[in-house]
């Protein structure tokens, strides 16, 4: 078995952004040389969630939407702000869109159907923020 | 290490449906050989979810109304739209529920408690869609 | 390829309860010898959800309520309850934080950014109910 491991480190110009990452983890599979196995990409930080979906502009619009409607940015309204952060609507709407993707490899490639796009989704961005790509297999 | 993938056909009737498909996922199991491991399966669509949950008929109605009061169907709503699609609620219900599961396989078999089921949720059918399962292991 | 397989077994005294299993997981990596690879944690249960967030108690309470507000505990509401359940929100609970999380294994530890951990939701507790740790690797 073998495994690869590398870090994607992404610096949001906007508080909550959503980047297409596939071809970043694309590069790093080449790199590993791994051609059946099993990769897994998730954020190192806990505002923030990688997930597939359609790369397409107003769908991307309407998850934002939907994610600040169903767990807005309220200074006032969460508790975790007693501890002087106001990032408390971040940590929800990652808990809603899951922390990682793990994806089929397969003949050296990522194992996808025509549309899926793997996306970094930040929420309390404008830092340097690390994803971890681990694969493993063979 | 040893790998094995193989897909499942699904056409729905209905445009949102809920089906059982762990009896499918254990014949690709058997065939595989594999008896210590991890199984991926998600579809290769992206207006579909894999989870795991009881096979409750009750349940997976409750399931489906809350992800139609969630994120409805609605010509009109979403900004996805403006490509001509209609299934803006598809891809949003998708998120809710996420898109893979990742199984334990143990003496050959899915490591499951007494009453995990894998479902493959369908929120924009009547068409072919592809469920990946990919096992690695030994 | 090593594979290793435990299970830790929880049994809260409130019905929804969130716990940091971290250190339990961290113990059975130890234990299994592997140095790299990949951990899958997962309820054996389908009222539970296991997750990686931030050990923050007010944070959690935020989860608890958001979790409430839209996912309700209702005997009146749920279709599920015909079968003489009470327990239909915790079902849904489960859907929205998900089931599982996979872990990356590096130089033997859990390849985790600062603020991760592992929880543990218990959204119908009061019994034992199991965690099932599986990891693959070498």
């Amino acid at each position: 078995m073998k495994s690869f491991r590398e870090c994607i480190t992404i610096n949001t110009k906007k508080r909550r952004e959503y980047i297409n990452i596939t071809s970043q983890v694309e590069d790093i599979l080449k790199k590993s040389g791994i051609k059946e196995g099993l990769v897994l990409v998730n954020p190192m930080h806990i505002t923030a969630s990688c997930f597939i979906n359609d790369d397409e502009q107003g769908l991307i619009q309407d998850f934002d939407e939907f994610l600040e409607k169903i767990a807005p940015y309220d200074v006032e309204k969460y508790r975790h702000h007693r501890t002087g952060e106001d990032n408390g609507d971040a940590h929800l709407k990652r808990q809603i869109f899951g922390r990682e993707v793990v994806v089929a490899v397969t003949d050296g490639k990522l194992d996808f159907g025509t549309w899926e796009q793997i996306f970094y989704g930040e929420f309390d961005g404008k830092r340097n923020k690390r994803i971890l790509v681990k694969i493993i297999g063979e």
